[in-house]
């Protein structure tokens, strides 16, 4: 015997799960397509060098990349995609004459990184990408982060925050410190401060570091002067748009960040104008998100009351997505939602409901009757989009109605031998255990309707 | 630079494949879900033992199988699923206690096989599977037989026929020529039937075949009198159901032929109850498909016209799904459609239309306008369920009405600054390019839904 198990890191999505997982993919679609993104697939595969950019990247996601062997075929070494955007920014390069720009596509997909195992960490996990190529307008970053506002909104969750910054303020800020250089490394500190807070934050910055042996030392990332002007701008800069107005004189007259405020205000104008509720926005200046990939407007959404499950959506604004493959510049903004988790959070806060099957009614195998006559009713319900199972074995109708009480069946349409006499039939409500009886089979569409409309208004 | 082609073999899927290929999806997903098929999703990547069998396995499949070198988590090899049967299987016996029997799962996914490059066959594909395991009914036979039906024809397939056979009726017909320990050879020579005919099948079926250096001779498969009356048998065993009636007594009286001729008319007989209409069935009791898996009903389904394409969808009737995994026997029976093989099918034959955009309505965002109300339209659009996209640069008019008829919306809404003082909107029609001027903004969704409407309608 073969061990049925999953490789580590792996997992089975079991119907209770893919259930309400394809019922938000479908309210996903539904919204993409409405705002005009179109679907794409590329393939899981990817050549290697695609992936790598000639050994260019290097960071953590590089190192984990699952190489594929490949058998014949193609002389190059091929891997696995570890996210939706570099396949994206090679189907551009190579499509973008025969697709034309503006082109705003989105995918559904999964994506495969070799991290360590960990709980709620797998190393297969689904993205849902929608990105606007080839233009510069705020029109497009207001959409973007409207998209997410709808997506979520349409899938049921109804109280999140997208919070929103603009790198230009961001290097505004550094360049008015005088701390320009020291971009990457402040970022990087920034974005702990609502882990470790203020204090910790400004210690970081501004002690040098032992050095190891062999490296030479490092000296302090900022002054303390400078750290505590940033640190006051950042907590200062969190909140609704008017935080905007209050902005330090001498930051706000910096040109990079005089430009960076004046397209917040225009994103924010046309979220409003979208009918974005205010409060689901909210500005957060000291928001970097993936620093060295982003050029203009940033974003990550949280839920509320959920936000140790970090962010369910994020994004932002790139200057040239396909510089690796193209010389064409093609700038866009996109956002990816992170399906998994935001599923993992709705299963943990209670928010799935219980559906476990597709059907809401089973028609049962009458032990000694027709199951012809089943299979014709329930063909006639499916008719009229009513999901009808039949149970496939003339079993006891006791262990059928277990079945369908187990599989979250609403109600079960039960005919025996005498009711095919006088051609009615039963209806047994699942829940309750009550029974309509001897329904003529005329009857049956809009007795099953009834019946489901009635449980459904909690009547 | 790098190259951003995709590796041999492999392809990208563009908008205007993607768009009809999500609606036939979507179609399969509600067909499935409407008979109480349940979504599961296992990971792309399994254990290479689980898919090669602890080396069981040695066909060509299993050369063709992409290994994924595994980085730390797991101590054994890992490959790419090559069909989503082998995953079920392992699903079904790691989870059966907590998933309970019958168990109907459908799944959609892509599969990947290192078949050599050629035209329309990639070494990634998708399948989508449906089963239902843990019973021997018939009722779940013809059921999957009516889910192909239902599929096809709700994806608007009017022609095509869905050939079935019992393995039964092979055996007992074997067993009468006296022949049954020749199964596998016959079968393998059967099969070429359509493409050889009569006369070449009987050759190779009737001639010694001159053996290799160092093999041993080998005999002639069936003596020529085996040979005509099998080919009698098949020939005639071709048509609607009545042809069971004309079997040779014979091979009728044979008990498995016999049985295998009950089962076929019950299951028939159940396909004419779920008004699947007769038709669309044939039998064809040469049918042979896949010999050693499957053990009971097989059937394979080729559209009108197009039979050069192969079947679309097929599958049959197993015994023991999982018998490499666990102990306890889960006899079973489903099909899989070829969704790459039928999208190429319907292009072809012209059957796909031209959508290449996802929403109707392009809002034009005017030179000099204020992109907000463009934005606030669109998002009123929505909101009543028609697709609207905002142009996100405000260039020529020209420019964005070309951008629109390119890409395929149907109707532009075009707000200039003199429109904005009187709150009203022209309608451009993209493909007439005939304009409703100076429509009130209150009338909006009204006047698109109506302009939506008559276009449909040819008026």
């Amino acid at each position: 015997m073969i061990d049925p198990r999953v490789a580590s890191g792996l997992r089975d999505v079991p119907p209770s799960a893919m259930i309400p997982r394809e019922r938000m993919l479908a309210t996903f679609r539904k919204v993409f397509s409405s705002y005009g993104f179109m679907p794409i697939e590329t393939p899981h595969i990817e050549r290697m060098e695609v992936l790598t950019g000639k050994g260019a990247g290097s960071d953590e996601v590089l190192r984990q990349i699952f190489e594929v062997v490949n058998k014949g075929g193609d002389p190059g070494k091929l891997a696995l995609r570890f996210d939706l955007t570099v396949p994206l920014a090679r189907f551009v390069a190579k499509h973008v004459n025969e697709i034309g720009i503006p082109f705003k596509r989105y995918a559904i997909g999964s994506v495969f990184r070799g991290e360590r195992p960990a709980k709620g960490r797998f190393r297969e996990f689904t993205q849902c990408d929608f990105d606007t190529v080839g233009t510069e307008s705020e029109v497009a970053d207001a959409e973007i982060i409207q998209v997410i506002y709808d997506a979520l909104a349409s899938a049921g969750i109804r109280d999140f925050r997208i919070a929103i910054n603009h790198r230009l303020v961001l290097n505004g800020l550094l360049e008015t410190l005088g701390a320009e250089g020291q971009g990457a490394s402040v970022l990087r500190v920034l974005d702990k401060l609502d882990k470790i807070g203020r204090d910790k934050v400004i210690v970081e910055l501004t002690t040098s570091k032992m050095p190891e042996e062999g490296e030479s030392p490092v000296s302090p990332i900022l002054t303390v002067e400078q750290a505590k002007r940033l640190l006051d701008f950042v907590e200062a800069g969190r909140g609704p748009v008017e935080i905007l107005d209050q902005i330090d004189a001498g930051i706000a007259a910096n040109p990079q960040a005089a430009q960076g405020i004046t397209k917040l205000r225009t994103i924010h104008q046309l979220l409003v104008a979208a009918g974005v509720p205010t409060e689901a926005i909210e500005l957060n200046l000291g928001l970097a998100r993936g620093l060295d990939y982003y050029t203009g407007v940033v974003f990550e959404t949280t839920i509320t009351g959920w936000e140790k499950f970090g962010s369910v959506s994020s994004g932002g604004r790139y200057d040239n997505l396909a510089s690796l493959f193209t010389d064409r510049k093609l700038p866009g903004v996109g956002a990816s939602i992170g399906l998994d988790r935001l599923m993992a959070l709705m299963e943990e806060a209670g928010w799935l409901g219980g559906t476990s099957t597709t059907a809401p009614i089973l028609v049962a195998n009458f032990p000694g009757g027709d199951p012809a006559i089943a299979v014709a009713l329930a063909a006639r319900l499916r008719k009229t989009g009513v999901g009808a199972e039949v149970y496939p074995d003339p079993i006891q109708i006791g262990k059928q109605m277990g079945y369908g009480t187990t599989r979250g069946h609403k109600f079960a349409v039960i005919v025996g031998p005498d009711e095919v006499a006088s051609r009615v039939f039963n209806l047994r409500d699942l829940t309750t255990r009550q029974e309509q009886k001897a329904v003529a089979w005329d009857a049956l569409e809009s007795t099953v309707q009834a019946a489901l409309a009635g449980q459904a208004s909690g009547s």
